[in-house]
């Protein structure tokens, strides 16, 4: 394997992804663990990213880059955040002390309405990076969606969203879960969820308890019930997050399933959105960093 | 002891509650025990029955009226649904094979939109014995809060809203578990998440996040935060319960705390509520229905 000039980290809560990187962006080998930050201790942290990095760093020290969690207060080293409105990769990065050569590309902040992002920014800097002076809305599906407003080459604002994580306490912790299953879906159950709460939000409360109640009283397929929870929260989210998608360019980022269900949202209320993978869109952030990095 | 004329029971899923009581609906004893139905193998439902009524059954077959989760499909034995409109009270119980005497009040449902309620009708019945003639909206608070519209005697309608279930779930399964602790309270950040959601509930979904958010970017009191979810929920519950309390008498069910804080965001949105002890409210249902039971 030739060597690599840098390496570029996505070190999340749940996951831990390495890219061996050539000068030019392209990948020389990838790899992807489940030691994500929420599984390790402090004094595991180095150890973990030797095991993802084994034999990328045999030839000395080679400059890594990272975003993430990683970052965090819980993380290996606090990024503090940069407060928006400002372009989404800070100009400095938080190096972490020791023998290893690691930066961290710092989270942002919003005062008001209190935000944070972490691992986003770099998302909304690749997309920047693979689409030159793009203006638009960029939507960041997932445990907590982001909607971030992107004009000139900066944050504007953006907001969070809990819809990944209320679906899956409410799928498996409350009394939902009798109804829910862990697989299945009804496209027509969705639309007709999103349609729902998209136009009376205020609906989703007793929305919510219907589930329950349909699948007591009339035996509700399981396919049909899953797709209802998911559009009736992705609904309320396109509901609350109107004042950003509403007459704007929009971007979707996210592998497959998950941002396919926003773009079908956003397109039955005739906005459409551009989808881009996830993946490609953060190592291209993290590419950018690094380049600013090289160059400053 | 004095033998009892009639055993009442309240069996939810947490709790058991006896009452050995008197013809003239005075109590002789009352047992609380945690054997709800949700800790029971329908193997120990006589059992536990029996451990709560111990000494109650010494001279003979005594006559028990139960109402609450008992009568449901995963319960002792199904007391099928009543429809509204009708009066919360059926004019058949369900008796449980065997040699005790228990018969079941049936929980109501609901066409469209798909609903139902056990236990809540029985509090429903014992409002109405309590106040004859009332008309207006009940509202009863609680992991599945319940609103049913009475007319007549009748239950109208009624919805039911997760927002109990929600708030643990919330509290204690997300990212908001590091930010909300199990106590304390602040009123002034209640009444304005109350506000806040009731006037623009499609903005729900965004502001749970600023709760977490908040608190990494300016260390907020775990009291306030804590009291902001439960507002931002129950002014979501009281948006979309709108139709049913608005310019209506409204009663709300319920011990101490929870209660309280429907009736003071009530008040502040100029509903003044009654609140009604939930225990007295279930007993006085409990004893309508023996009296029927009785003189049939």
């Amino acid at each position: 394997m030739s060597r690599p000039d840098w390496i570029a980290l996505d070190w999340g809560t749940t996951n831990l992804r390495g890219w061996a990187m050539r000068r030019d962006g392209s990948v020389i080998e990838a790899r992807t663990s489940d030691r994500g930050m929420g599984s390790l201790g402090p004094e595991t942290f180095e150890a973990a990213l030797r095991e993802i990095c084994a034999g990328w760093l045999d030839y000395g020290t080679v400059p890594i880059i990272a975003c993430g969690m990683v970052g965090a207060r819980q993380g290996w080293v606090e990024a503090a955040y940069t407060r928006v409105p400002c372009p989404p990769l800070s100009p400095s990065l938080t190096r972490v002390p020791g023998a290893l050569d690691v930066s961290i590309i710092p989270g942002l902040s919003q005062a008001d309405p209190a935000d944070v992002m972490r691992g986003e920014e770099t998302q909304a800097a690749g997309f920047l990076a693979l689409n030159p002076g793009w203006d638009g809305v960029l939507c960041m599906p997932g445990s907590h969606s982001k909607w971030a407003h992107l004009s000139a080459g900066e944050v504007v604002s953006f907001r969070s969203f809990m819809t990944g994580e209320l679906f899956a306490a409410l799928a498996t912790r409350t009394v939902l879960r009798h109804s829910v299953p862990a697989e299945g879906w009804d496209e027509d159950a969705f639309d007709a969820a999103v349609a729902e709460t998209l136009s009376r939000p205020e609906r989703l409360a007793s929305a919510l308890f219907t589930i329950r109640a349909k699948d007591i009283l009339h035996g509700q397929d399981g396919a049909r019930a899953r797709s209802r929870l998911s559009g009736l929260l992705i609904g309320a989210e396109l509901a609350a997050a109107k004042p950003y998608w509403l007459g704007q360019q929009i971007g979707v980022i996210g592998a497959g399933g998950l941002a396919s269900l926003y773009v079908r949202a956003l397109a039955a209320q005739g906005a459409p959105a551009t989808q881009a993978n996830a993946t490609a869109t953060t190592l291209a952030g993290l590419t950018a960093a690094w380049k600013q990095r090289t160059s400053s």
